[in-house]
């Protein structure tokens, strides 16, 4: 293998793949990104066996050819070297890599042992604007679960529901949810959050379609000159829509900012009793309150002016809280729920495409 | 105690100083801050024995009185507040936090147990402009050790060397030293390195002076509104000047930003050897060049141009010579030695100032 690189692609590309390899896992090729030429492209790829990326660069190809290299290692050294023109030569399983000023041996494994995710040979296919679903992959993926002994809980659904494209994610204390496109295809993919948080460094802010190709096994997400496969969750996804209330005894609306400066300032009296807080909102005054619990280092009580209909009390976890107020975007919302031990509902007062549902604790 | 304050100062103070209360220690009193009216001022401190911090602002303050509180939860509490007025009431050991928003109850200890540093009556009294002590604080104070095995070592000796005052620091594997001013005054004194580093967060980047009080056991820094008291440290400093190198049998003179490059990219190679680099300096080539030791990852050769005097060779800790390159500050470096054992020194072109030494690795 023989060729030539702007230090620019390559460290682009990197940057793309080398956070998916893994230098803890059991088989050490995994820590290595697999550099590999084919006709004047480059591809550069990387796996933890539940994914893989590769990007294709274009390079000036002398010798074709491939060898697998420390992902961590190539990664930190392209990103230090100045740009322009960078040769890679190959000579048994040692890179050699050289511009004007510098020279180096890189220590490679053959590519023989680099696993290969099997291909998508027969599969549904459609696409989606890249910054559409960037934004609204960010809303949802934050109220998928990390335990790993409810593995459907770790999951993002895409489901098509009266020929709307859904998105939605769980970890049975809060629930996000959001209508991605009108379509006639039907979906229905429980794809590992882990890999929508990869998926989510790729896409760019740009314009840029995603087409997506699935079978009974696997994803395959493309972007311009990005590949990323990932493996399919097994399970039955609970029937979660039958927990998003749609009318309520209690609603606030008021400005997202003034709930999350109360909400943070409560929070911060809440470390003792794990972030709890209790909102009380009240009809007659038009504000909602929230009032930390009385704690060893005192209590709080924040207060902002809402539009109320019906008054009434609640108590959440105020992380939880935070994360759904990030998550919306307009600049008013609307807090909705039906007593004490019902699911309360956020969302954006112009919108009804996002949900987003908190559990609430026993007060 | 009763009284208002701004929000915008008391944040400014809490931020001065609740860094160095500590939630730790074994005296529950010293995770708090010390609050305390004297006349129309409010004095906020914190202090964990070796150090001691006191922020003055202005208040309007209708009943005198103290308390101590939470530092962080202090902290946090009034940063998330919006500007204005705040009103601090004080009923028994509970601190009431008022806005027109936001009712807190904030749970103290009485102030009676907080310990005060005791002061100083007669002592040496000198200043120093704050802008330039801030800069050579920073270039000296890496160079100290953590290892509080060697007491002497953890701490920056300021002393007084042919009518000059010299501060210095050294870890036993690298010295750095810079000129501050002309001084008739007789200093001899070793401070803690990390109340040095605490000295740092408060200096401003303004002309402001600095005021240094010292007896025999303590140092005060008196900087706008702020005072900061620090205890000595006991012991011998070792005779530093004499590992100085003056001359050089090689002198290698080059851009820092190259040396920069070069050695940071070395440094990537050089993980498995903890940082071992080797530094080959080359008359005839007119060149420098760092070579990492081939390892497991491979191997690396990076070069730049330089003016040279006399060519030689010597290994040194990559990260030492990182970071004596961001503590310099001119275009251009000198970096002399004397043979593959003797000491290395780093300095700016321009300026005999500031000198950065570093001890050479066995190679």
């Amino acid at each position: 293998m023989k060729l030539q690189v702007t230090q620019e692609n390559l460290n682009r590309a990197l940057g793309s793949v080398a956070r998916v390899a893994n230098s803890r896992g059991t088989l050490p090729i995994l820590a290595n990104v697999l550099i590999k030429t084919s006709n004047n492209r480059l591809s550069i790829s990387a796996t933890n066996l539940d994914i893989a990326i590769t990007h294709y660069i274009g390079a000036k190809v002398s010798e074709e050819g491939s060898i697998t290299v420390p992902a961590r290692l190539m990664q930190d050294f392209i990103s230090n070297l100045p740009s322009g023109i960078i040769t890679l030569d190959l000579s048994d399983t040692k890179l050699n890599v050289t511009t004007d000023k510098y020279q180096s041996v890189v220590n490679g494994i053959m590519s023989d042992d680099f696993p290969v995710m099997p291909a998508i040979t027969k599969g549904k296919k459609w696409s989606i604007s890249g910054k559409e679903f960037k934004k609204s992959l960010q809303q949802v993926v934050l109220a998928a679960s990390s335990d790993e002994t409810r593995p459907v809980l770790t999951g993002v659904l895409f489901n098509t529901f009266e020929d709307s494209l859904f998105i939605a994610a769980t970890d049975s204390y809060r629930l996000a949810e959001k209508r991605l496109t009108k379509t006639k295809e039907e979906v229905d993919l429980l794809i590992p959050a882990s890999s929508m948080q990869d998926l989510l460094r790729i896409l760019g802010d740009n314009e840029e379609e995603v087409t997506v190709t699935h079978d009974e096994q696997q994803v395959l997400f493309q972007v311009g000159d990005i590949e990323l496969v990932t493996r399919l969750i097994d399970g039955k996804y609970p029937d979660y829509r039958k927990l998003i209330p749609e009318k309520f005894a209690t609603e606030a609306v008021l400005q997202r900012s003034d709930l999350v400066n109360v909400t943070k300032v409560s929070s911060l009296f809440a470390r003792e009793s794990a972030g709890s807080v209790t909102i009380d909102v009240s009809e007659e005054e038009q504000s909602l309150s929230i009032r930390s619990v009385a704690s060893q280092l005192g209590e709080n009580t924040a207060t902002a002016t809402a539009k109320v209909t019906g008054s009434g009390s609640i108590t959440l976890n105020s992380r939880y809280l935070l994360d759904a107020l990030g998550a919306l975007s307009g600049d008013q919302v609307s807090f909705g729920f039906n007593g004490k031990l019902e699911p309360t509902l956020l969302r954006d007062l112009k919108s009804k495409d996002y949900r987003h549902v908190i559990m609430p604790l026993k007060s």
